[in-house]
């Protein structure tokens, strides 16, 4: 199966899929074991490195203001555009675990340093698993030991088993783009079945490039590829504490991609194929998912367009009649007026309250809401229209604002058993 | 058993329950009737009129920038602060129905007015039911002529019947209040399984009372009472298109309650109790709930409270584990660092990121996060107390801002089953 299965994620032209084995690109090595953090003893300690003389790196992390204590070192302790190498855990969050937990994970960022022989603020943390637990860092620094030992560059797919928790679909990609300087490898390692899990799952990818870049061109052509991609998507709507992106770049190609032009473009336009890929992929494992979604909003004034498609998104009404097949357009327009009211009370007069009176809905291309009133529709063709496993929605606001699109998960039976019935 | 039978809600020492069959206050007449709205054949209108001269009314609305029809009406066609009665119907929510809509509500607010021989600008509307579909105007005036020959006092029960939908537990009150001038009446009819509804529930109350009240006093009482009970709740965050409540004051006991003084604070009093009594018994019957929960934030900056708790409430999350008897804190450290980071985008260094590290965390009084780190708890004890009907989460926030509560239900299969399983 390609990596490139959704409608919508498609490979640009110059974007090759690699076979699943070939390996990471030039420069990079990892290894991913089993430490015992995991109590069914499947891997769960991954480290990744990058034996370039002087890559750089950019990074981006959870904005949440409950941040887990790797996250926190990254932010502060690493030269986040000069990164080497990466120590990645699942099984523990080691968030809400105070000064011992930053303590615990600085121990094992500077053993980590030791093993590869490099310093400690160019190695990055990431963690996923059950939060308010303390690391257990004994075990890390044995399983640190054979992971080092293990290194090599088709150490790719343990290092992937190391970072999954509650995933089910594998979210690895190795890509050949054609630049015009030269042919440059993009490889990726990523976790995430939403926020959703029970026992508290975050998103986490690492990317590896063999193309030279300056740090300032890795965190340009990260930035954006993030916004519409892992930023564009919700299972649940909870942020986590422990979301990591890492791009590293070792330049073994021997291909140079400066800050303008062409090639900053192509690799630009690859590396948002990428994260697109897995960001439908994270949303398509969602915990419980059945269907998945995407809603387009137009229009609107200043940010209703993307408050409108965050709202659409998250309404557990929506994603129930997602779940269902049932294309109950109501809740949509419900999801949008109560969004847009901006205020929570239950006011008395309000200025402009039927403002969004001319709104308009469409379900896979069957227009069904039109000057915010119902239209005649074929009922058969639009039950048939949300009963595969991808159904698009868009809707248009008064006003000139921006677009903006939401990839979303349904709200199903599986999700309630995984969320409600397993204490964590 | 007792209307205030949450741990939540007392009854204020001046507020007695009446019998469930007490009937309204002086000066007022309600009946329920089935018109075929609904096709179960189920009571589907209701009317209620208050037959002294000079009545006073206040009113609060959805803020819903897609608003119903009969919310349209009534913000821009009523006398919000003389209304003489309402319509209000269930099985049709008259949303949505763009231009139509309006004029079939408009047709049936005259025709209420001319049954009742008061203006039009009198009557107010009131409509629950499926969204988008057409209200069937000809059936609302034959019940219509039908209920206005069945008013009476002791109509109260079948005007409740009438404005339910999903509704499983009864939402309605007659209370007397004990004022320094006299003794006043004070009743409630109510519908509303939170938002929730497969069919787009809404809550709708309507209260009257035989206590003299100025416009300005019955706004001035209604306001805060709607802002600590309706305005505190939440089923799935989901506003909805038709929520209305309507206070009306007969004035035929005899007793003048004026703006000040302690008549007002009395009468506020148990009108509060009375709201916040029928707010929880609308989250309890929100649709599959098996338990509900208050949180109460303290502290935090400016409006980070309010913030917090609502991001709580909302939490996919934390309601399924709400569910699920599990009394797993992490979602609620999660779900409040989440709503705080204030910005959905994954970014990169932030200023304070850990500024609330010293966050405390206590459920039914067992403290088990302080300073933003788990803290050794009796497991035992913790499970059992949230196995319980309700259950109360207490956060402390960094920050000397105002305290604030949300009560809210949990998320079970029967709600994924109510809303995803039955196309509406």
């Amino acid at each position: 199966m390609s990596f490139f299965d959704s409608r919508w994620v498609g490979a640009p032209g110059h974007v090759r899929e690699l076979a699943a084995d070939a390996g990471l690109p030039g420069g990079f090595r990892a290894a991913g074991v089993a430490c015992g953090i995991k109590p069914s003893g499947r891997p769960d300690l991954g480290l990744l490195v990058c034996d370039a003389e002087r890559p750089s790196s950019a990074v981006r992390l959870t904005t949440s203001l409950a941040p887990a204590a790797p996250v926190q070192i990254v932010r502060e302790r690493c030269a986040v555009d000069a990164l080497r190498g990466v120590l990645a855990n699942s099984g523990c969050a080691n968030a809400a675990t105070g000064e011992r937990g930053l303590e615990d994970a600085a121990q094992t960022q500077q053993a980590a340093a030791t093993a590869l022989g490099v310093q400690s603020e160019q190695v990055a943390l990431a963690s996923t698993g059950g939060i308010s637990h303390h690391l257990p860092v004994e075990r890390v620094l044995v399983g640190l030991a054979e992971a080092s030992a293990r290194l090599s560059a088709a150490g790719d797919l343990d290092f992937q088993r190391a970072i999954e928790t509650t995933d089910s679909l594998e979210k690895r990609a190795n890509l050949e783009v054609e630049l015009a300087a030269g042919t440059v490898r993009l490889a990726a390692q990523c976790k995430g079945a939403g926020m959703i899990s029970p026992r508290f799952a975050t998103m986490l990818c690492f990317l590896e490039t063999d193309a030279a870049l300056s740090p300032g061109v890795a965190d340009a052509l990260l930035g954006p590829a993030v916004a519409s991609s892992f930023d564009r998507i919700s299972v649940d709507g909870q942020l986590s504490t422990n979301d990591t992106v890492v791009l590293l770049a070792s330049g073994e190609a021997g291909v140079t991609v400066g800050p303008d032009g062409e090639d900053a473009r192509l690799l630009g336009e690859a590396l948002e194929a990428l994260l697109r890929g897995l960001a439908v992929k994270i949303v398509a494992d969602g915990e419980g998912a059945r269907r998945i979604a995407r809603v387009r909003v137009n229009g609107g004034v200043g940010d209703e367009a993307e408050r409108a498609a965050r709202a659409v998104a998250n309404s557990p009404l929506v994603k129930a009649a997602l779940n269902g097949g049932d294309p109950n357009w109501g809740r949509i327009l419900q999801a949008v007026g109560g969004e847009l009211a901006g205020a929570t009370s239950v006011g008395g007069a309000q200025l402009g309250a039927d403002r969004l009176a001319p709104v308009g809905i469409a379900i896979e291309g069957i227009e069904v809401c039109a000057g915010g009133a119902a239209l005649e529709v074929d009922e058969g063709a639009l039950a048939a229209a949300v009963a595969g496993k991808e159904v698009e929605y868009e809707i248009s606001l008064p006003g000139n604002g921006a677009s903006a699109e939401v990839f979303f998960s349904d709200l199903s039976h599986d999700y309630v058993t995984l969320n409600a019935e397993y204490t964590t």
